[in-house]
């Protein structure tokens, strides 16, 4: 295996439009996966780490919500546990055009060397030699996952936390593994977003922090399950669990909020009121379940105090999805005593600090929140492209703008004036 | 009926030692009750509004975890819905000594008159004419509700909240009914505290304000499940729900976290991590289950990073028992990723205001809080009765003192200085 060079937006400086630039992409470390990236479609909280100033890593290769080919997969995992004979089973494959002949492990991290067994034109390696192996074959298709699935640590192996201790979120812009970035342009090192880096013709991921999806799913749209459609679909059914006949308030209609509104609707919610300043967001919303709108800006009255005059006390769920810690408190307020459950979703672009009076939760209220919508990545995404393909959930709706991959600065431009909900990008062919 | 005249305990400012005085107690009013207080004992809120010049209702009669007798109860209250025929059961209890003649029922609130039937020296009516009526006899033994329940309301017949919105905390230190006292001293009115005000030899409650509870129970040890044993109890089982095998961590080892303790130990927890800056109440915890304990003030680093350490990552559930709100944010800084609930009880002396970074909520953390640990009153304090008397429970450890009515201010003082767990003040025969 060798480094390849490939063309990455490379973004040079907070809020800076990005560059294309050629970037060097080092082979996969062990436990790593090298894909070719097909579609990637840019979330917010690209752009809220883009713009940041306080945390600037740069230059820096943004985008984590992508589909894409598999091309090189060299190891795979052993279980951490403790045994004598660890049967594994491994899955090998080979990069495009560039076959490796071997995967080499690492002693020391309990790898085994193996032959690549050549066969139509790809590799795969099946050997009874393994537990909690993570399988890829060339061309599969793979979704990333922005926070992976070690499937082994205390959380992994909990089922109730997706909170892997291994292959958790990473912010600090390098790989799990060893704290390095794969990417260097000019022989510096160009920082990874959340171990994904998808705005990159191809990436090196972590083989927990990708998984194989059906192959007849369009890659073009189930990228969108790589963050904000399955974030708001597990905040509603996960996190928050809504039941039926209840009523749902949701502040903030982009991709998230209107994932929570398609969640709701799913259980049966009988109200769905949407929050957003901007009434653009309305027609869509309406065609994924919310019922009633409200916009701040036209109320005489605090938002919360129409919520709660309207509800008869405040709604029974409550959803922050604009990344606005103030609005966490509002959305506190407008759910009712007792029962009322508020859920936060966004990720903070200025003050990071909830506040909410203690009285608030005295009366019987809940706060929660939750990384990726509480879905554990590996496990279940899978089961959210089947339910796609079989019509059960809409993701076409949420795709405003297909751009190529030269234009993706105006993808950011569109989602910064508030005038789209999800852009795909194409990466060239 | 006619105004009777009682020693209470009068608070005449913030902070000022209670004063013995005669009052006038008025009867009580349309679904009314008047009661003789046999026992009460001082709860920490009691001095935090004693204390408080925020909310400076004075005078003022505190006191509001009481056990007493039944002494009148003029009316019953018929269900708010409509109904042609309304079938009522009417109970009447009348005074000691002085014994009503009738129940005079108002039309318009759609009582009737009725004669009371004398029989061995109390009375009783029992007509076939009520649904959800409150039941009592001259006689009965009930502790107060400083949170009643209507059976009625949105929030009483949700079966999952008992945030009653007719009898609900009251704040303003009257009645619920009409907003008014029925305490006076010299014409001038005499401020109620939670709608109980049991310093007092009798007072008036709501009837949906007390509960009747077995003759048999003690009334000097149960009169603590009218708010601080409860209140953990429900915390540890209704709101966090403890699971077995579980750890817990509890900031505070008042009586109301050494209830959450008990709950949790009957619950399965396996370790049970005490906090507390004072280190006389450890003995007592480990009678309640406190495995472990933590003086903040031995440690060299935050309690939360001593915390984590322990319990790798972090524990299941964190409860704050201080009424302290910084505390709130160390105690969800001390429970896990992913599924660690932090319940928060106490009622803060100073900020009222929770504040706790978004990134911890981000992780799967729940926070929630509870009234009266989400206990239904009326319908299920009798059980929690039923369970000290099968000595499943325990309350008597939680009795550090005993005082006659005429020592009040000794128990203000033990509890100030944190001498004590509850101090039971024995009102005269």
């Amino acid at each position: 295996m060798t480094s390849i060079t490939c063309k990455a937006a490379v973004a040079w400086g907070p809020g800076e439009a990005l560059v294309i630039e050629d970037v060097v992409l080092d082979p996969p470390n062990p436990l790593e996966i090298r894909i070719k990236v097909v579609c990637t479609s840019l979330c917010r909280s690209d752009i809220t780490q883009w713009e940041s100033k306080a945390i600037a890593l740069f230059p820096r290769i943004f985008g984590h919500e992508a589909s894409g080919l598999f091309i090189k997969k060299l190891h795979t995992r052993m279980h951490a546990r403790r045994r004598d004979f660890i049967s594994i089973k491994l899955c090998g494959i080979i990069s495009q055009g560039k076959e490796g002949k071997n995967i080499q492990g690492i002693g020391s991290y309990g790898y085994v060397s193996l032959q690549i067994l050549h066969h139509f034109g790809y590799a795969k390696i099946v050997e009874s030699i393994g537990e909690g192996v993570t399988e890829f074959e060339k061309g599969d298709h793979v979704l990333t996952l922005f926070t992976g699935e070690c499937m082994t640590c205390k959380h992994c192996s909990s089922g109730k936390s997706n909170m892997c201790q291994v292959l958790g979120l990473e912010r600090k812009g390098v790989m799990h593994s060893d704290q390095k970035t794969r990417f260097s342009f000019k022989g510096k090192p160009v920082y990874h977003y959340c171990a994904v880096s998808s705005f990159s013709e191809y990436t090196v991921v972590h083989s927990g922090c990708a998984v194989k999806i059906n192959s007849n799913a369009p890659l073009e749209k189930i990228c969108l399950l790589s963050c904000g459609v399955a974030a708001g679909l597990g905040a509603a059914w996960n996190v928050a669990n809504i039941s039926k006949g209840s009523t749902v308030v949701i502040f903030g209609l982009g991709t998230v909020g209107l994932s929570v509104a398609q969640g709701a609707k799913l259980r049966g919610a009988a109200r769905i009121i949407g929050v957003d300043t901007n009434a653009e967001k309305y027609d869509k919303g309406k065609s994924f379940g919310v019922t009633e709108f409200i916009n701040p800006d036209d109320c005489n009255e605090p938002v919360q105090q129409v919520i709660k005059r309207i509800t008869d006390g405040g709604a029974d769920y409550s959803f922050e999805c604009i990344g606005d810690t103030d609005m966490v408190t509002t959305a506190l307020q407008s759910c009712c005593d007792g029962w009322g459950v508020t859920v936060t979703l966004g990720v903070p672009k200025t003050k990071p600090e909830i506040t909410a009076h203690y009285g608030l939760l005295l009366s019987g209220k809940t706060l929660k929140g939750s990384l990726f919508g509480g879905w554990k990545p590996k496990s279940e995404i899978p089961l959210l492209v089947d339910m796609y393909q079989r019509k059960e959930i809409q993701i076409d709706e949420f795709v405003t703008h297909d751009l190529s991959f030269m234009d993706i600065n105006k993808a950011f431009e569109l989602m910064r004036a508030g005038k789209c909900l999800r852009c795909v990008i194409h990466m060239p062919n």
